[in-house]
C-alpha cells in the first residue's frame, strides 16, 4: 500500500472545516484557546480516552455522545480542564450545546474536550460569545488554528495527513494533538482529534482506533504521569466514495495502516515537544516472549528518570537502560539481552547477554549529542516487539512544573 | 513499650565494632570508599534484596551466604556496583574471603554489598590493600566512619539507634543506610545495615525484618527506579542476654516495634537526603479498602515527577495529587476522598469527595515553603493505611544525574 504525506492536518480529509482564536478563558493570555472541527456530512465516530479514575467532566459528556457512534463536531477549549469542578458536567453539556446551536446540528453530536489547570470552575462567558464567533469563521485553511489552539506549553503545532487509495477512491485521514504541558503548567494532558473521508462504519472505527492506539498514543510517555483529560477521537464522514469498510478486510487493513501512520507522527511530535525536552527518545524492543513484555520493557525504559537525565547529559550510562529493563514487572530471562544505542550519528553496542562491551566513549558521545535517540534492545526469546517513545528529563521540565500558579 | 533514641549506629548494640577508610576505589576521588561492621559473637542474620532482574553480583553471594542464617561481619564497597560484570560473582567472593581472613571468621558469615556505577570491572587491587588495613582497625566507636564510608551523592550522614527493655535485659538496634545517588551517579541504590544485641532466632529474625521492610524501607520513593543492588541486612549478636525470642511472642513484637521506628527514622533520612531534594514529602493514606491499595495509592502519590516539581515550587496544585491517585492500579471510590495538605506553617484541606475545595493560596504557600511536606489522604473506604516517603524534584536532581559520567 501507498501512503502519501500530505499537509492540511485535520481539514485534508474531504469536507472538514476547522478554525481556532482566542476567547479568554485565561486573564493575561492572549495565546488561541478555543477550537472547533466540524464535518458536513455526518460521521461515523470513535473516541479512546484517559484510564484515569478521576475524570474530566468532557470526558463524561463525550463518552455519552459517543454512544451511537456518531459525531459531526469537535469543540476544544485550552486553559481550564473543567475537571473536578462540581458543575463541570453540566457546563461541558452547555459548551455542547451551544457549538451545537451555532452549527445546526445536534448536541449529541459534538465531541467535547478541554485542557489546562483542574480544580477551578471554567467560566463560560469567553466561551459563549467564542463560540458565537468561531463557528461560522470555520473554513477548509483553518486546521493549524485549531492546532494552535489546543496547544498549552506545547512549543510546536503539531498536525499531519495521510492519504492512500482504495479501488479508485483517494482517502484521507488527517489529525492534530497537543503534546505534555500547561501554561500554568498541570497536566501533562494528551488530545489528539483525527479526521478522515473513509467511508467506514462506527464499529470498524472503533476497532481500527483501539489497535492503533495501543501501539502509537499509549507507547508514549514524557513523565508518565496520565492525564484526568487525555482523549483521542476520530470521525469519519465518508466523503471519500469508497466501498463502506464493515468488516476487517483488506480496505480496513488499508485504513489502519494509514491511521498508524498518522498515530506515529503525532506521538513523535508529541514526545519531542515533552515538556523541557531537547531530545526524542525511541526504545524498540525486538525478540520479546509476549506483546505485553515488548511493551512493559520499554515503557520501563523510556519512563526511567535517571535514562532519561543521562540521555539530557549526553551520558551513555546503559546500566540505567539495564536497570529499567530489570525492574520492569513482567517474566523474561535478562541474560540474553542485547542493548544498541544508536542516532544519525551512528551506533554502538552496549550489553550483550546482560554484561557490558567496551565501547568508544568518544562515538558515544558524539551518538548521543544529536536530538532523536534509538534505544534497541534485543530480548533474544520470542517474536513479539513493541516501541516506546518519550523525552530527556531536563532543567526545563523541573522549571515548566515547578514554577508557582500565577 | 517505651523506645529510646541512643548515639552509636551500628556500634549501639553491644559487641559490634565497625569502622570506614578511604581505598581508592575510584581514582581521584578521597572519599571514605570502604566499610566494614564486625560482630565478636556468632549472629542471626537475614537480609532483603531488590527485586531488580538485574542482581548486583554482590547480592547474588549475600543471598547465597546468608542461607544458613547467620553472618558476622558486613563488607561494604562504594564507588563501583561489581554489577553486569561477568567476573563479578567471583570477584565478590574474594572480598568475602579477604574479610574473613583478616577477621579470622568463615567467607559464609561475610555479608557484602557494593554502589556505584554497574558495568565497569571492579579492581580488586585497593579492596585487598583496604580490607588489611581496616579489618584489625575496627572500633566500637567506627559506626559514623562505617555510614560514612557508604555515602555516595548522600549529603548527610544516616545512623541511629534504639534501646527498649525486655524483661530485664536491655536491648538495642541500630543502622547506618545510604540513600539515593553516587558520587559518578547512576544507580539510587539503597543499603541499609542494621544490628542488634536481641538474643533471636534467624528465621524470626527474617520474620521481623521483612514485616517491617515493607512498611519502610519499601514505601521510600526517591525516583521511582529500583536499582541492581538494593539490600536491607540484620545480623543480631544475642549479647543483650533476653530469652531467645523463637516464636512471634510480646518480646517478638517489642522487637518489631523497635526495628520499626530505626527502620522509619532511616527512610525519612534517606528520603531527605534524596538526590537534589529540598523537601521530605511523607503521603500518608487512611480508610483504604485494603492495605495494598493503601500503598499503591502513597506511593503513586510520592512517584508523580508532577507532584514532585509542584512541592519544589511551593505551588498546592493540588489537582496533580488526585490525578496521582486516580491512576493508581487499584480499584477505589475516587469519589470519596479528602486531600489535605499540611506541615509545621499549618494545614489545609484542599479536597473534598473529590471536588475541590476553596483555600488560602496565601497560607498554601506558608505551609509549602517549609522542609517537611504531609499529604494527608482520606479515602473514607476500608480500615487500611500505609505512608511513604519521598522528595521533591529539582534542577539539582537533574543536574547531579544528567553529568557526565567522569
Amino acid at each position: 500500500m501507498n501512503y502519501t504525506k500530505i499537509n492540511g492536518g485535520v481539514c485534508a480529509p474531504k469536507g472538514f472545516r476547522a478554525g481556532g482564536i482566542h476567547c479568554g478563558i485565561r486573564k493575561n493570555h492572549t495565546k488561541k484557546d478555543l477550537a472547533m472541527i466540524f464535518s458536513e456530512k455526518p460521521c461515523s465516530a470513535a473516541a479512546v480516552y484517559t484510564r484515569n479514575k478521576v475524570l474530566g467532566a468532557p470526558i463524561i459528556v463525550t463518552r455519552d455522545h459517543l454512544r451511537d457512534g456518531t459525531a459531526r463536531a469537535v469543540i476544544c477549549n485550552s486553559g481550564n480542564a473543567n475537571t473536578c469542578n462540581s458543575d463541570g458536567v453540566e457546563k461541558a453539556e452547555l459548551m455542547c450545546s451551544l457549538a451545537a446551536k451555532a452549527l445546526g446540528i445536534d448536541s449529541a453530536d459534538v465531541i467535547i474536550a478541554s485542557t489546562g489547570v483542574i480544580g477551578q470552575p471554567i467560566a463560560m462567558e469567553p466561551i459563549e460569545k467564542g463560540i458565537a464567533a468561531l463557528a461560522p469563521a470555520l473554513t477548509p485553511e483553518g486546521a493549524s488554528d485549531a492546532a494552535e489552539a489546543i496547544m498549552t506549553t506545547d512549543t510546536k503545532l503539531k498536525e499531519c495527513a495521510v492519504s492512500f487509495r482504495l479501488g479508485t477512491n483517494a482517502v484521507t485521514i488527517g489529525a492534530i494533538a497537543k503534546g505534555s504541558g500547561m501554561i500554568s503548567p498541570n497536566m501533562a494532558t494528551m488530545l489528539s482529534f483525527i479526521t478522515s473521508d473513509a467511508c467506514i462504519s462506527s464499529a470498524m472505527l472503533g476497532e481500527a482506533l483501539r489497535a492503533v492506539v495501543d501501539d502509537t498514543y499509549n507507547m508514549l510517555s514524557v513523565d508518565g504521569d496520565t492525564s484526568t483529560n487525555d482523549m483521542v477521537s476520530i470521525m469519519a464522514n465518508g466523503l471519500a466514495g469508497n466501498p463502506l469498510i464493515d468488516s476487517k478486510n483488506e480496505a480496513f487493513d488499508a485504513f489502519v495502516g494509514a491511521l498508524k501512520i498518522v498515530a506515529t507522527e503525532m506521538v513523535r511530535m508529541m514526545a519531542a515537544d515533552g515538556e523541557g525536552a531537547t531530545k526524542l527518545l525511541q526504545c524498540s524492543v525486538t525478540g520479546a516472549p509476549s506483546k505485553e513484555t515488548a511493551k512493559k520493557v520499554a515503557k520501563s525504559v523510556i519512563n526511567s528518570s535517571l535514562v532519561k537525565t543521562a540521555m539530557f547529559g549526553a551520558d551513555a550510562n546503559w546500566g540505567r537502560i539495564l536497570c529499567a529493563i530489570g525492574y520492569t514487572d513482567a517474566e523474561f530471562d535478562i541474560g540474553s539481552i542485547d542493548v544498541y544505542i544508536s542516532s544519525e550519528a551512528g551506533q554502538i553496542q552496549v550489553c550483550k547477554n546482560g554484561f557490558g562491551v567496551p565501547f568508544s566513549e568518544e562515538k558515544a558521545k558524539e551518538i548521543l549529542l544529536r536530538n532523536e535517540i534509538l534505544i534497541d534492545i534485543l530480548m533474544k526469546q520470542g517474536e513479539f516487539e513493541a516501541t516506546a517513545w518519550g523525552c530527556d528529563l531536563t532543567y526545563d521540565y523541573v522549571k515548566i512544573n515547578g514554577d508557582y500558579r500565577t
